[in-house]
């Protein structure tokens, strides 16, 4: 996969400085590319490698004294650099066509140009969209829907009845649509609560590894467009994640949280149930989150703090022993004082 | 499926206030329920559905002034809720018979009424209850038994000699009998110590998807009868879990560690190992268990503290800020007396 | 398996005490063992066991007067039970050859003595070394290579152009290679970062259940020689884990980490990303690791504290109310000689 550096300015918008007729063969961090590939710096940490990199282009946010090389100057050197690996990607690999190994119910339906690897299950009256990718193992539950594009890769059960949009991507190992979590007490037993409702994934949203989503006790659990979920993450039944909202890997959300829209939550967070995160919010990761989130808030900790709060209780839990030792030293004092007089 | 008001008070030993034979073709929550859908009512947060809902009946513990519709008394609405869902929740999806696209080894044997879907694997003397239903992608150790009735969900993988009960509920992506984790030190090398053991789950447990539940290094990891778990919990070698215990997501527990009955363990809580959880025990979500606790007892934080005495210490760790600021201000003003002294 | 004694202790380097030649069926631990098993004793934990146990013979580090049978002395109990227990393990389930309902691409290429099992999928151009046992589900992507004695437990996802080494040991359901979890902002749209790396795997490595693995945005995620991690843990793209470090279940690793070698690291970690974890660090269960950690440091706690020192700031936060009482009182005394004065 040979480009022109031109070529490569041209997808990302970018301004050359030096040699436009470079050929570009791979892209590479900085530390690491050789020559031949471009790179990309907007990570002051690296700045080090502006001098050393033995990349033969980079993308930058301005004109980078340091490298001696051809330079593309773009408004955001970030999305530039998604753009610009997008052209070396590798495509998803694809079967062609349905495996005679996969076993795909008579009345499981599936769209034009689809890929469906060997070992794959569909279920009666599911629906898999055009140009769909079903990787080894998976598991279409019966009237499942997947939209057009989506990807699902290996050993990925989507159980009964779940809807998925379009240009989905579902990593590895993910569980959708298994049971919410509910029971009702009768003397030390549980009664299982059966749980009625279904997963919606709506378009554009990606799934990270071995991440489970349960289906809604009644209604949906709703996964909105856009959303970017990391692997591991646990969402109990009739949660609803809000568009484009970002959510790193470890965490647990148990059930009827509503996430607004644009909210960064972040690794190993606890969500307790039936509360709402404000639109834009911010979860700082490891948090304990027990109470509802406004929007625009940034919060830390267990229980959550506003971040500059945060950040002082956080060097106080610290500085305990400290405070112990300074209070016993007054105690001392005061009580001395009291003596004295 | 419709079923006459009537009835359902009959299944779920409920007194009707108001018309007994409207007909009801599902069920929903309160603030979703369309005309024709039952609904219940015993959480004060959607104490405003009760005159907004569209639900035809409602399923309450009192007589509810502000719901005009036909009325079902019982003494605990959430259980008559589960029960009366129960008769509106679709069956289990079932493959008829045993799949020509699964592989069941020559020794391995399958009783009475089974559903083994394609993509199946059962091992060498393994034997297979009646009535039970084994998803796509489900592996079947060798000499497993798995007892009637139990339903195990796709890409399950059960490793060798595990016993699993009757009624019991394995969902997706679980894996039940993995080696515990051990080694010797060799030098600066780790030694494998072989897991000898196995996993034994008993009748009626429910674990919840991608659930990892390790065999025992010697003897039995061991979930007691009527346990239900959440999605995404690990479970160390050697642990035991007593009956009637729930677990929510996330959860972990070291191995060796014994929990009692009807103990109550919430989400993202962390036990280590070798310590004692006493019988109806209740750990607060979150919670880093670093010694054993008592029968009865409630406790949260990391590390755990009595309910009441973690309430104050959650709000005082918030308050650390203020707290430094009165002790620096004590020490200005007893230094100051000291020097005016 | 009938073992006599005196071969057992050849093979533990072991000095017998007593009668060498009892005949030894099993092994157990101390509190379980049966007539004809050996047994072993280490932890203090199990001294009642010394005389009650029902062992044939006994692995101790030192002659132990309370048992009567004959003992085994050698240097390290823990690490001679490791290589006796070896001795009773059933080997490792194995298919004899390749299934005819595994399906290999015709550039899938295989070693001598492989065992693979029904419903496995190996991609093209990938490689699998000799004696190679592959459990059902298992899926290998395209140009993956697998090392020669590696056995990959069964729905095990290993994705494109990932490297296994030679007597690697994964757990069921782990996913391995899956995308790193990256966007540039668009407005507020996120954009896929193409991960274009892999992840490689060295030698002697073993791999907990359910356990992910994200390939690199470029380069190599990098799980070094003799790592052993369990359960349930996420390790994001770019991570270098060196050599034999020690993870324990439920850990969350951040994107770019670099751990050092014998490095160990308790249950239910977080580390935040691009920091450095020194080589022989200890990092205890819980912890949130916020910032780098020196060679040799063992720390605790959120944010992170020397061992000594997180223990006292630990029964300090407990005693919070009694500080803040302390502190009010203080306050009155002050106040209060403020006034007489």
């Amino acid at each position: 996969m040979e480009k022109i550096l031109r070529d490569i300015a041209g997808v990302i918008k970018g301004d050359i400085i030096g040699n436009g007729d470079v050929s570009i063969i791979g892209i590479n961090s900085i530390d690491k590319a050789s020559a031949g590939e471009i790179s990309f710096y907007f990570d002051n940490r690296y700045r080090d490698y502006l001098e050393k990199t033995k990349a033969s282009a980079l993308i930058v946010s301005s004109h980078e004294e340091g490298y001696k090389g051809p330079q593309v100057v773009v408004t955001d050197p970030k999305l530039a650099y998604a753009k610009a690996a997008a052209l070396f990607a590798p495509p998803v690999s694809r079967f062609d066509g349905i495996s005679r190994n996969a076993f795909i119910e008579e009345t499981g339906m599936t769209g034009k140009n689809v890929s469906i690897y060997p070992n794959v299950y569909v279920g009666k009256e599911a629906v898999i969209g055009d140009n769909v990718t079903l990787f080894p193992g998976t598991f279409i539950g019966d009237r499942v829907r997947i939209g057009d594009r989506t990807v699902i890769y290996p050993n990925v059960s989507i159980m009964r009845d779940c809807i998925v949009g379009e240009d989905v991507i579902i990593h590895a190992g993910c569980v959708i649509g298994s049971d919410g979590f509910g029971y009702a007490q009768d003397g030390s037993e549980h009664v299982k609560v059966p749980q009625l409702g279904i997963v919606q994934i709506d378009d554009n949203v990606e799934i990270g590894a071995n991440t489970t989503i349960d289906r809604a006790a009644n209604g949906r659990t709703w996964i909105q467009k856009g959303v970017k979920m990391d692997n591991l993450i646990q969402i109990g039944h009739n949660v609803m994640i809000g568009e484009n909202s970002i959510l790193v890997a470890h965490t647990a959300i148990a059930g009827s949280v509503r996430v607004g829209r644009n909210v960064v939550i972040g690794g190993k967070v606890g969500i307790v149930d039936h509360i709402d995160i404000g639109d834009g919010a911010v979860i700082g990761s490891g948090a304990g989150v027990r109470k509802s989130i406004a929007p625009g808030e940034t919060v830390l900790g267990d229980p959550t703090m506003p971040h500059r709060h945060w950040m002082r209780v956080s060097s106080l839990i610290a500085r305990l022993p400290e405070i112990n030792d300074r209070l016993r030293d007054l105690e001392k004092r005061v009580k001395g004082s009291g003596k004295d007089n």
